[in-house]
């Protein structure tokens, strides 16, 4: 999973993205760059401004002379890394940024291609060198070589080669381009400043990095869109929209980035994400809730921070039934960060342990519900549970707002491979509260997912990782779709 | 503010320590350090291990090999340093270490003496050296000055002389002691751990550092009392305690301690935090309510995380007499380290921003309660409450759980000049709350405060930051206990 | 200018590499990177291994883990980069690696294309793109479009096309390859290791890095070939060897390689450098003497380090004919590096003083004879000579082992503009000389520089620096070859 | 061995420090520091700035801010350290600086004292703490003890309690102190630039550090002197000048300053280095000449750098006899820093090979005579001999322009201990020259070093390592003075 943002038309464009990326360092903390566009007035060329490196937003960008001396120019994109692959890593950090025929370009890419191995096969016989691992450069052959004759014409054919998860943005000499495939698997939205020289627009992979702007939120970018924002638009306020397949089928959102991945104070696909977790949370107390008295209450505690909404959804609907208290029995670290290696004891529990404090006197003693949102390998929850026990409950009763991960995602998802997934391994949930140390275990089935997220015309939903049904065929061989050089 | 940490007789000492500082790092994030104590077999001497820092312990301690390498032994020191004062800030990093005329010793500091300036020249008159600007360093000459024949003598001599706050650790060559003033401003617990070789000691600021390494939490250090741990200790399990002051008064705990400044999953002063300030919060809620009605209920959120429990205890008396709903309408940012410099917006506003993430649905159009733990400056409040406008909130009304800062503190909070206290310069809340933009302000009373933390006999608070009230008299004309080399 | 350096069948590939790269760091100090071929025997594939950064080898590859973890392989490849051109640096560090229709291939090239802007144009056209701003990226191009069936093939045509000067090191997954221009500009030597696994072949810009490695020298890679270096080359010793260019002309060898720039241990164009240089100071002596007499002897001191044999060589032939004395009047400073950025006096007057050292006894009352190989700005030499002046010698006579450098260098030599040489703004010597304030200056003339090089049939030398003869023809209107991506 | 320098009464009077600390930089590799002395206008009061660092003064001091923000004001003294002594080293790198009952005071100590653990031992009995493991910290306590009633009194009572060889630069609020002890083990020299607002003063270890600042040299610091300037001696260009001991006796000067440790450059104890090193040289050559025919000329070669102005010294007076040749037979490496550690091949010879290039046109076949300033331990001799075998030169004869090195150092040469030198494992130099496989080995005599270097009166030296007279009584158990904390 990664993140992406765009800007355009901003005297401070690099500034933006790098507040919008922070913003978004929840989807990607592996490495960050951001790549501008000025004019060398003294040539009379456009020019990139470059800066990359692994780490965290704020550790990439430290040295804030950057923006001034390197990172000009009025126009920008950037992105998030989530995962890292291999050795060569730093010829895979985007945005990738080069000449062609047609000038610069740049380009930044969230999500997963599925015919990656075929296009690089037949590009490679076309006399094609590929620098990076990623699938993400398959895109910029595929526009350098198009025939057509204009940039939205390369851009859509490119786009159409390409088969599987990609909202995209890329900026050339003179606009910005902002793209979802037809299935619109990962989230993009375009929001607009309004300052002294007309508009300032941002296109980002969630609205929070929209709000950290106080950019207007204007709308999604659409699945199956290809948006244009040029000067005319930085002017006027409009921008021309495109489409990538010509019949427009329904969407496949990746309903996990409700479940999970997006920020809750984030509109995806539409919606508030915590609203939507909250249904969920309601939902899974009508399936499964947990009876207690009035001298016994049930105590509904949240894994902070992503179960929170959730949690608060589940007690209010399991108190309309049984005396329940909604608790803080949690807390994060504010401290950890993206790697805690623990010297001696290297272990996922210890690990638990420095990520989660257990407040012990709201546990001690109690009927303890403990609501997370998914359940992947199942070793974190695993030695939550046993940092639980410590605090000694009298129950613990796992409650997770989603369905068992069953099946690897094709599009983007960093899950393990199909034999890593806890529900591959037992037959029930029964069977795998049993190996979690737990009390009893619910998932929320997968109706009552698809109940709870928004459904509107043309929306549809990619549910592969629950249910197995893949939106776009695939290569039924490939657990996972890796690349090497 | 800062922590300290001891540990004795363990095979892995520094690790332990760097753990507990981990735990501990909300209480100092400027400088981390440790020191250890082992024999140099091949010359038969003691020798220290040292490593410090700035930043934080996860930075300080970033290489692992340290452990292994330098900080050998089995016992050890530590350190969190809170504030950094001036350029010369390596010689300040704590613990420190010396050679004297009865051997090695260690020194790690909590607290702020009131008698610095007088014991430095008296002490600088009789030949002394002072290479760093802490009042800490005072110590080190004490002790090596006295005539007392053995090192409780000495230290007991030493901390007799020093007025103020201490929370103390400090290493022998052959002992490890913990020591807290007659008043105990600051906290300090003992803990153990059992292993194969007998009893390892745990000594650290809050408990919660103690469950991160699943030590067995003993008691309080109490106030007034210096406690000695050596070999005998870990063979047998049993500590020797000397007093201080030859008179046991009541003690002055610092209840700032239990406003903000631990977490809310330790236990200090011999009570849960999470305990007293949820009670705070429901005394609040008695004295402040804020009215709903069942078409237009109050909903409630707290500034994560401090304000966490309390919120619920507020939330949970205040919907016994209005319709209420706790919400979650505000989230914290994992990835904000100690210092955010916004480049080309430095502002607070900004700032907040990054560090908060507001929930627009979960606030807009509604009758939305605020609760905080405190207000020192008030430009934080005000940026947040700017922020929370944003979401369209019809009401925003605040709700502090203590009641207002308006002296400055002199045992070790780095609270700012009395100048810059926002509640020095209104008249009442009334006029703070219409400063910081809010519908109603309300603090809590100073006896609402009293009765919400635990009372028992011997035990007394300091409050003087709410009230004037030093419990050790220090010198009017001193604003800030400030030191120069 | 530029290192490279190839390594073939050895288990330590890499770290030859690196020693290799360390002997020939004058040739380039601003950035450095190995590139290595190994098996990842799990996935029966050929891997990478890629290091590369900014600074001098030394600093790049200050983590000797590395060799073990990254630079896996029993081949590898490296280059050192001489200038650094623009922001976007990191993307310029050679050796390039890529992956393309035929497998995995890595390339490091010194020299300098002439008809870069025509090539890029044209394989734009064919829809290639470009990732960097050096004319080395074109040869990946022309490679990987080959049609030719096998990599000989391709490779022949793409230095075919290219035109310029370049020798080349080339990794694919099965052999090394070693190439130099038609016209032989640069100069490139192979060498051999025996060892206990058959040979391991060394391909380096000098002989000196096969030197440090105690690698056999066998000969120079001839101008206008391409040499392949296989298992079979590893087994037995013989290696195949292809022409570029149909028609064998005389090479076109950089004389200023003799002059300055290749380290006077090293053997290239097949001779011993300080030979060459002791002969350019004995012929400038015979051209132009200074006279002495036994009470008042010539002084000779170097320029160190690059002078030092053509000074004695002068010294020796002036003796002849007036009493003189080789003296050792300047010392070089061993710990300026790179870049010394003068806080405060950033002139270049002050620069040279942190290089060189006077030894005022030696100087003092003195006539005394600088010798120095050449003068491109002559800013340098002007603050040198100032610096001389303030030991007080009597006379300050500069000597010069090569002519006036009037026309920049197309071929890889980092010479300014035009306007920026000396010898472009003033009518003669005597001019100069008065500009830089010595008593009498005197260039070797173009003559004598012939003269001292070795000549032997088929070898020829470009001298356009100094007297505008280039040997490839170029564009009319380029001073300098500059690219842009 | 260290470097030490003080500058007084100019603007940038950090910037100089640095500098001279750069051209001082052989005399120490390990770590650098300045410490400033200034005016805190505001509070007026003295205050000081520090920096300090491990590495060369270029890295140390690579952020040129500091000189600006951190390193204020008109004075400074500054240090560069040779040896490393342990795990706490932060703690030892000078200058120290501290506050005591008569303000601020900074020192930076050259030598090693001989009464260091009975000093300690007293002073801890006095209530002292020490937190370096440098005997240096011994000077702080003695001057902040005094009882003396001024500045001057308290130095010279510390300096003359301790015993040994200290050359010394000292900082007050208001003054700059200099001092040598009774022997002037150690060099140390004083100059002057005259600026608009009088004159700043400039004291260092080596007239070099002057040059490079254009200071005018005035003269040593002299043995059993105490040099004091202030703002008098700034308006004036008057300084007084206090003996240390009341009998003024004859010097001990460090021989092995002018044989190796000194540069070249430098004008030291009063005198050219390079003069009395050529001395030596040609003094070696009346005692052991090499034999050479007029077929057959004896090629005499130096070991780069230390050696260069001997080896011309003995070249001439060979050739006076026989047939010889002044040859560049070693080529110094430029970009190896302070430490090379080869992966792989971690031995001596190949850490020779990456310092020296052997030019092999120019030993082959010859008779060549290797002349080289000391021998110490021999493993690098032995390695050079090896790596100039390489070149296969008929004879290999190597020349020492010192007498064999047998004793420790008890003044602050970093010498190994006595069973480390090569001198005490061999009955004679034939024994030694077959073991570092040379055809014939020579040192200079001890008689030939004496008539060497410079006598006047009242100047004598020490020479010590070579004959075991110590001029200061030792403990004859030492074989070293090793302090632990």
């Amino acid at each position: 999973m990664c993140a992406i943002v765009g800007v355009f038309n901003h005297p401070r464009a690099s500034v933006l993205a790098y507040y919008a990326l922070h913003a978004l360092q929840h989807r990607g903390q592996e490495a960050s760059g951001v790549v501008t566009m000025y004019r060398d007035e003294e040539r009379d060329k456009a020019r990139f401004g470059v800066h990359k490196g692994e780490g965290l937003v704020l550790d990439v960008f430290r040295d804030h002379q950057l923006f001034e001396t390197t990172l000009k120019g009025r126009s920008a994109i950037g992105h998030n890394r989530y995962s890292t692959t291999g050795s060569n890593s730093l010829a895979n950090i985007q945005p990738f940024h080069f000449s062609y025929s047609q000038g610069l370009f740049s380009l930044a890419h969230n999500g997963n291609l599925t015919n990656t191995r075929q296009l690089r096969e037949s590009l490679k016989n076309e006399g094609a060198i590929f620098q990076s691992t990623t699938d993400s450069e398959i895109f910029l052959h595929l526009i350098a070589r198009s025939k057509q004759p204009d940039a939205i014409g390369r851009i859509r054919e490119a786009v159409r080669t390409a088969k599987g998860a990609y909202s995209l943005v890329m900026l050339s000499e003179h606009a910005l381009y902002a793209a979802r495939d037809p299935n619109g698997f990962r989230p993009l939205c375009i929001g607009r400043i309004k300052h002294d020289e007309g508009y300032a627009y941002v296109v980002a992979s969630e609205s929070c990095a929209l709000d950290i702007l106080s950019a207007e939120y204007l709308r999604d970018v659409e699945h199956n869109e290809i948006l244009v924002i040029d000067d005319h638009t930085a002017r006027t306020g409009e921008f021309t929209s495109h489409y990538i397949s010509d019949s427009m089928e329904k969407s496949s959102h990746c309903i996990f980035e409700y479940v999970y991945f997006s920020r809750p104070d984030s509109r995806i696909f539409g919606h508030q994400v915590d609203k939507v977790r909250r249904k969920m949370g309601k939902t899974l107390a009508e399936e499964s809730p947990v009876a207690g008295t009035e001298d016994d209450k049930v105590v509904v505690v949240a894994v902070p921070d992503s179960g929170n909404t959730a949690t608060l959804g589940y007690a209010r609907v399991n108190e309309k039934t049984y005396p329940t208290r909604y608790e803080i029995g949690l807390i994060r670290s504010h401290y950890v960060g993206r790697t805690f290696i623990a010297p001696g004891q290297n272990t996922r529990e210890f690990k638990v342990k420095t990520k989660f404090n257990v407040v012990r006197g709201v546990l001690e003693h109690r009927r303890v519900v403990v609501v997370d949102d998914s359940i992947v390998r199942g070793t974190t929850s695993k030695a939550l549970v046993s940092l639980i026990r410590e605090a000694q409950p009298r129950e613990v009763h796992l409650r997770i707002t989603s369905p068992p991960v069953k099946h690897p995602c094709m599009y983007g998802m960093d899950f393990p491979s199909r034999e890593e997934l806890i529900a591959n391994h037992f037959d029930n949930e029964e069977a795998i509260g049993k190996e979690l140390g737990v009390d009893s275990l619910r998932y929320l089935s997968v109706q009552g997912l698809m109940d709870a997220v928004p459904h509107a015309p043309g929306t549809g939903y990619c549910s592969a990782c629950f249910t197995g049904d893949y939106p776009i065929e695939i290569d039924v061989h490939a657990d996972k779709l890796s690349i090497e050089l």
